[in-house]
This record gives structure tokens, C-alpha cells and sequence, in this order.
């Protein structure tokens, strides 16, 4: 079976949920987002994690969309306690609409990935809502270190890592483990697919940080610089920062939160110590590190290799991938 | 058992819930809204119904702690919406943080009450669920409809009548059928419980409305008239537009929008209305109505009469308070 056949269920899936119809101002927003696309990569995690255990995927489907509704759910709220423009290059829900209704359509999407996951075995219902309450209770709390940290200015690598790890991994790696509970994989076997999922994401997260810098304007899509030019504590920075001399950490600490005339001097300026610094270098190997311990992860799952390897692809792609 | 017993018990659970605690700026703001009080009346509604069918009530209570958070996680998302400054006399978790805060600290205690509600026994737990996610839903459309109804002019008594049932009376109904469904009652009795918390849930809204022009200022413990003076479309008032000649309907609708220099001068106009149109009495007759409806499905639950008298009490007592 080729993955898109996954996919399309997934998108066939997707496509048939009523959220709801009156009052149209609560539920349009939820249409509206979903509708916005994205890879689908947590609902594809799901069910690829299931069809690890199982050769029938159909019952994976529905908690599998109740993952992408809440991660829908995070970004419509994350979009406005960051007051962003765009989401994937449309209006986000508060602008198009206004705060008020992204607040309340997101509240009900909430509801509404608690609902899709009632659809599973009443065996593996308590497991299923126990994780998932404890990865949606994790992710607000990334979140909300992810805000903290835009004031601090002592931000910790380990603390950095924690925060991306709250507030991105460990959904990827819920994402995994449900596949895992729905397929009836053993204790050991679900850990290991969490973990894969874990260190992936953050893994990719730094991947993001270096694209940020490092990447093809074109084909990463947004301007190059723009963590740098919003003083974000990127791994970059942080690392920038604990490595350098006296001179270098004090011209670093300079520009953050300068207002510039010439964003482009900053985004060089600082680009050039982490040059000087081999910060690419450095956070290249840690990528790799995060990524070879993922696979060591999923190595161990036990599994029909060629399974696997659609698992193995996709992060694999996740890794190499422009945009 | 006095009734206190039950509030003490339910005050205990309510007290040793935690809810997490890094990053406390996440977990401050849900520990400072439940600390802020308020009278406990759906886990009270949950335990007494409870408490109908099994003499022993400490299974329901962390079930009915549930239903306190989930009630404050509006009251925390409602407040930033309806911008409001005080909330029990006290800074609103938006006005003390900010609106970030109430908006991720709502959400992460929308997850706790789901949370809260896994301790149910296990053969309960799809039911308790489903009946939750329902009513979730119904209150996030009920406080889009009262959203909708700011701006609009054409709101009838029914659009009404079924904007306070979503917005207020279905959680006392789910918190009355929670309990029913925990003491393992039959469907009937279940329905009948429902509709008794529906039903008064109405009647005590009325109520309020009521009590907003014609309460006793110094007990009401709000401005006389404050729903008069920001046009709020309440029973008394559509009933007024409906009631009204063409004379008086115009009059109204003139001060309806109408930037005052003199309060008080509106309150009274507007107020002079409603006397003429025998307003008050109008509302009693409907507050009536359904009061008499909730109690009559009361009478029909299959539970003991002096267990029954705990419900008709606090129902009672909500519908004579003065504030």
C-alpha cells in the first residue's frame, strides 16, 4: 500500500466530520481552519503506528483526525496569543473574524477531539483520554514557557529543549503511541513509538531553528533572518551565546531587542558570529543526535521491518525537507 | 445528613485537586479562580442526585468537581470576551494577567475537568463523556448566540428562551443527569433529572433578569438597571417590544443604542415601560411556569421524598435569593 493511500483516508476522514452547524459564527472557523490543509503528518503517525500491529487501519481513523483537530485547536489559539497574520498563507481565525470568536470555536474544537476519540474500543477508552489529557495539558504548558521565554533573557538550553519538547514533540509522539493503544502493541513497543515520535519532533523543531537562518529563502517559504530579527531564543542563539567569549556574547546581547533601520545588517551581523562560532555545525549535530536516537527508537519496535519503513520515510522526510 | 455535609465534602475534593504546578503561570490563574468561591451549586446538583439512589456519595464527587471546573474554565474564557473587570468582587484572570494567560490557563482546565472525569468507574465512562462533550458544546453555542444577540435587533422571546437554556440551564441538567447516571438510575429517572436542572436552570435565569430592574439594589449586590443601560435583549425586554403598542415600541427602541448623560433618566424611562406593560408580572407568571415544570419533573423520579427534599430546597432557595 503506498503511503497516499493513507493519506487519502485521512483526508476522506477529515472531510466527513460535522463539528456542528448552528450557530454558524461558532462552527465556520473550525470548517475554515481545517480546511486551510497542512501535511497531516500527526493523523499519519497515528495510523502508521497502527498499521505497524494491525493490517485493517479503518479503526485507526477517527482518533487519528481527533489528533489533527486539537493540533488545529492549538494553532488557533497559539495564533492569537501571537498575534499572527497568516497561518499557512490565509487569514488566521482572528483576523478574519476577531478574537473573541477564535477563542470560543477553538474552545469547542477542544470539545470536539475529546468527541472523535469516544469512537474507540470502550477497552482502550480510559488509556486513550488519559494520555491524550496529559500530552493537551503538556502542550499548553510549551506554550506557555514558549511566552515566558520572549522576556527572559537566561533561557537555558536544557530549558530551551524542554519547551519544544512540550510544545511540539510530545504530540508527535502521543500521535504514535495512540496507533500503538489502538493496535494492542505491547508496554515496550508503545514507548518506543513515543520516543521515536518524541525525538523526531524535536529534531525537526531544530531543524526549523536552522532553517531559519540557514535555509533557501524560496524554498523555506518566509523571510530568512526572521528569528534573529525577533530576538526569538532559538537553539542557534542560546548556543551562540553559551559558546562565545566575552566580546562576542557582549555584541550578541547588544543587538537583541534593538530596534534596527536595517533589519538585513542585524540578520548579517549576527548570522556572522554564528558563523564565527560554527553554530550551524553544532546545531546540525545535534539534529543528527535527536535523529539517530528516533530511529534507534523505532529500530527496536517489534514489527515487520518493511512496516516500519513508511515510518522511518516519513520522518525521513521530515528531516530533509525546504519548507 | 444536613446539607452542609454535602457542600463540606464536596469543598474537601475541590481543595485537594491538583492541577499541576510548572509553569506556574499556567497553573496560578486556575488555582486563583477556584479559590475565588462561589456557591458550589452544580457539584452539589451532582451529589444530590446522586445521592438519590446509593446512600454512599464519595464516588460522585471527584465527577462533580469536574463539573466546577469545567464551569469555571467558561467563567475564565466568558470574562475575557464579555471584557469584564470582576468576577466575585475580585480581578478577572484576564485583568490581573492578561488575556494570553485566561486563554491558555482555560484551556489547560477545560483538559483538567476531562481529566477529573477518568475516575469514573470505567463502565460509566463513555456515557459520562458523551453526555459532557454534548453539554461543553451547548455552552460554547450558548455564549455565541448571547455574542450574537449584542448586535442584533430581531432576537424573539424563543431565540432567547433557547440562548439562556444553552448558555446556563444545560450544566445544571448534565450535572443532575451525571449523578443520576453514576447512582446507576433508570433512563426515565435520568431525563427527569435532566429536566428538573433544565428547567430551573431557566427559571433562575429569568430570575436574574428580574432581579436586574427590579431587585433591591443594596441585596442585588449590582447597579439596579445595568442591563437597561447596556441594552441587554433580556426576558423583560423583548417581552416589552413584543407586549408594546407602536407608540411604546418606539420609545423603547429609541433609548435602545442611545448614549446617555444621565443613567438614571434611562433606567427609569425604560423601567416606566415595563410597568405599563406590566413587565414584572409577566416574568413571575413565566419564572413560575418553568419553576413549576422543573418541580414537577422531581416528583416523578422513583427516589425516597425525603432525599427528593434536598433538590427541592436548593432549587428553591436559588429562586429566592436576592442575590
Amino acid at each position: 500500500m503506498p503511503i497516499a493511500t493513507f493519506s487519502e483516508k485521512i483526508a476522506q476522514t477529515l472531510s466527513t466530520i460535522n463539528y456542528g452547524d448552528e450557530p454558524t459564527e461558532l462552527y465556520e472557523p473550525i470548517r475554515y481552519i481545517m480546511d486551510l490543509g497542512g501535511k497531516r503528518i500527526r493523523p499519519l503517525l497515528t495510523v502508521l503506528a497502527h498499521h505497524l500491529f494491525e493490517d485493517e487501519v479503518d479503526k485507526a481513523l477517527l482518533p487519528a483526525a481527533a489528533v489533527e483537530v486539537f493540533h488545529n485547536f492549538t494553532l488557533m489559539h497559539d495564533d492569537i496569543m501571537d498575534q499572527a497574520p497568516l497561518r499557512r498563507g490565509q487569514e488566521t481565525v482572528h483576523e478574519k473574524w476577531n478574537a473573541n470568536t477564535a477563542i470560543l470555536s477553538g474552545d469547542v474544537m477542544l470539545v470536539k477531539a475529546y468527541e472523535l476519540f469516544l469512537g474507540v474500543q470502550p477497552i482502550h477508552l480510559p488509556i486513550v483520554l488519559k494520555l491524550f489529557s496529559k500530552c493537551a495539558a503538556e502542550v499548553c504548558e510549551g506554550q506557555q514557557l514558549d511566552m515566558n521565554f520572549e522576556t527572559r533573557t537566561d533561557v537555558s538550553i536544557p530549558e530551551y529543549l524542554q519547551m519544544i519538547t512540550l510544545k511540539t514533540a510530545v504530540l508527535l509522539g502521543f500521535a504514535l503511541e495512540l496507533g500503538a493503544v489502538l493496535g494492542n502493541a505491547s508496554e515496550e513497543d508503545r514507548k518506543n513509538l513515543k520516543e521515536f515520535g518524541i525525538k523526531t519532533g524535536i529534531a525537526f523543531q531544530l531543524r526549523d531553528d536552522l532553517l531559519d537562518v540557514y535555509g533557501d529563502a524560496a524554498q523555506f517559504g518566509k523571510q530568512v533572518g526572521g528569528d534573529i530579527l525577533s530576538d526569538k531564543k532559538t537553539f542557534l542563539l542560546l548556543t551562540a551565546l553559551e559558546d562565545s567569549n566575552e566580546m562576542h556574547r557582549t555584541e550578541l546581547h547588544n543587538w537583541l531587542g534593538k530596534m534596527v533601520a536595517n533589519p538585513a545588517e542585524k540578520v548579517k551581523a549576527v548570522t556572522a558570529i554564528y558563523d564565527l562560532l560554527d553554530i550551524k555545525a553544532k546545531t546540525e549535530a545535534k539534529i543528527n543526535h535527536y535523529f539517530h536516537e528516533a530511529l534507534e527508537h523505532l529500530e527496536h519496535v517489534n514489527a515487520p521491518k518493511e512496516r516500519k519503513e513508511y515510518l522511518r520515510a516519513l520522518a525521513l522526510s521530515l528531516m530533509e525537507r525546504n519548507n
